[in-house]
């Protein structure tokens, strides 16, 4: 059945709102919201295009979820709390059961962050997702890339190079969607509550997007310092270790993007509170130091310097 | 010259800013924004895909003013201050003269209106802009789709279907981009001193974006009212009666979308200071008055009921 583009809006993406903040949400030209007293607003977009970020005959449900995954995953490295999102839809066709499925995958995630969706727009044309999300923070505890010193040590969260691998067997043959990597590349988690605690912590934070080896010479070059990686410290999931040898383990986690890990820096101060205090809770790996800017971002394997470069993903390289 | 993703967002879409409420904007994970005490947040979000909003060959200025226009629009709509856009864009190939150009039109449009660009992202896929607008308003005079009242005056401002026209004129074979048609459906402008005038004065108020007839109907539904539409106090440009007989026009102006003019109700109290205060500033013409909602929209021509129906444009028809 071919829904028109008015009632696309209405039927599968606006809901009584939730958030005493929204005065005015899904309906009107634009929406009213209420950012509180003495909070920044924070603002960040992302688009997923078909054939690109995801496969064709991906699960709608996945497809939602990444769409807005991606995108607190950018909140989640800026510290803020999300509250909105905005979602524009360009879709090939009207199929009912797929935008249902791609709500439920949406609102899911949605939910679970209590974030609203408080407008949008669904247009004819190729398969191509926009969200943008808004979320707040107090500005002096907002997290930026810039903020690395010499001497910061650098630590990553979870296991990156688990969606990455994930995406690799889906583009073999025979992977399930119950492959557990798979499974990390379909449904990553953004790592709000890990952003959050690192408030007034961490020097400096991004999330892993495009490989962390490529973001962590943004947030240097963002700081305007170098970095030492120590390639025997990262972090290898025990899944990823099983199922690929040394090198490709190393491969994945240095260049693989979509965990939406975050990668952060912490005054040598605050080593010991930190470590205490947020490992019981969250899965941190100290990978190395911030250096001078002079020697860029070096690799080193058991103290002795490495030729491992790498880039990050580049959509137009 | 190929460029990669990093170095176009940083080399076409960051400079330095120009408001002092970016306290963060393009190059890092997400921008961060002071929304002004007492103002409620503005958000909206509109999508451009080539082929259906714009045609292939379109000057790359004209998709740059447009895709800015077209969510301006909608903040004009709820009488709010612009301030701050995201951009993204999903590019086939990057060509650095395209995005010169591009820049240059979205740009222009920015600067006119104060609105600095904080964010964005850039991925290659088919030729698909989405650009998301933040502004702000003062929450009790931001003007909604839902307060119209029996009784209220209708009017639109400026000439609705110049653009419809201008577009009929580019599919057709002999247009040229100087045909005064042709430009209003290229550089639309987005009515946005008219909607800040209207704070306070209007009960209602949206921007014509699928046709004035259609999106009559929606304010109304919002309103949960009726609407008597005088035919032929629809305002008609001299352009527009100059090239085409009485019945095409009126079609153009009921049906037409992309002229961002403003539709808005206005309490018959009002009627006389608006009109002696903002008519020597803006073109506006009372074309009707908000009925109850039983007989939901009807269109007269001098005081006798017309079968004239109208539906706005629908992507998905």
């Amino acid at each position: 059945m071919a829904l028109g583009e008015f009632d696309l809006i209405e039927r599968f993406f606006s809901r009584p709102s939730r958030r005493r903040d929204v005065l005015l949400g899904v309906g009107d030209d634009a929406a009213l919201l209420e950012v509180p007293p003495g909070r920044a607003l924070v603002a960040a977009t992302d688009t997923l295009v078909e054939g690109r970020h995801f496969l064709p005959g991906t699960p709608p449900e996945a497809i939602g979820h990444q769409a807005l995954a991606v995108n607190l995953s950018d909140l989640a490295a800026m510290g803020a709390d999300p509250a909105w999102a905005l979602l524009s839809l360009s879709l090939p066709e009207v199929r009912e059961s797929w935008l249902t499925r791609f709500a439920a995958g949406l609102y899911g995630l949605a939910d679970a962050h209590g974030v609203e969706l408080v407008g949008g727009d669904t247009v004819r044309g190729p398969l191509v997702i926009t969200i943008e999300v808004l979320g707040f923070v107090e500005p002096a505890l907002a997290l930026r890339r810039s903020g690395a010193r010499v001497g910061d040590l650098l630590y990553v969260s979870g296991w990156p190079g688990e969606a990455a691998a994930g995406l690799a067997a889906l583009q073999g043959t025979a992977a399930a969607v119950e492959d557990p990597l798979v499974v990390r590349f379909l449904y990553a988690e953004p790592r709000l509550a890990l952003g959050k605690a690192l408030r007034g912590r961490a020097s400096a934070a991004m999330d892993v997007s495009d490989g962390l080896l490529g973001d962590l010479g943004k947030l240097c070059r963002a700081s305007g310092v170098g970095a030492r990686l120590d390639l025997e410290c990262l972090p290898v999931s025990a899944e990823l270790a099983r199922r690929h040898g040394r090198d490709a383990c190393e491969q994945f986690v240095l260049s693989g993007g979509d965990d939406y890990e975050l990668l952060f820096t912490v005054p040598p101060a605050g080593r010991e509170q930190l470590e205490a205090e947020l490992r019981p809770r969250f899965p941190l790996t100290r990978i190395g130091v911030i250096e001078e800017a002079a020697g860029g971002v070096r690799c080193l394997r058991n103290g002795v310097e490495t030729g491992v470069r790498g880039e990050g993903y580049d959509h137009f390289a």
